[in-house]
């Protein structure tokens, strides 16, 4: 699990997204909008593509107008390095749109 | 909007949702498992087909082993008949699979 200097250090990497502390466990989340319902869904099935490539598995919110993603690594209850990467990569799929 | 008295007559024909209030609005709400992404991917997506069938846009939430949707009306900030109508919808969806 990353130490919390370690999550300081890492965080400007992914400057879109917020570090939150729920029921004790930290996650990364970010919030995507879209002007379309459409748009929100074809986001929705390329993150969750990107997590069967990882087999690492977030939590996708989808609204009309916007998909809220979250990672976190649930075996260590917090995030590992790997979550960071992995949020780069959901940004790097919303750019790409 | 409905009423305490008709979302309590309307509630025992959907057993399997509950009603949660927050923030004030009502909302109808169940999770679904699956025992695999791939299915929750799956089901994700037609309640997503549903929503646009239906001009009506649920919170969808898409994790490994379920999906939980939530049902309100945006407009008038609580649950009308459409909802309930909703909610039944989602579940014949789940119970062809």
């Amino acid at each position: 699990m990353l130490s919390e200097q370690e999550i300081k250090e890492l965080a400007p990497e992914i400057p879109s997204w917020i570090v939150h502390e729920e029921e004790g466990i930290k996650r990364l989340i970010c919030s995507f909008a879209f002007s379309s319902y459409e748009d929100s869904v074809n986001f929705t099935n390329k993150v969750a593509k990107l997590a069967e490539e990882e087999d690492h598995h977030p939590e996708i919110v989808l609204e009309w107008g916007n998909v809220t993603v979250s990672w976190w690594s649930h075996k260590i209850k917090g995030l590992h390095k790997n979550d960071f990467i992995c949020a780069s990569k959901t940004d790097n799929l919303f750019k790409k749109q």
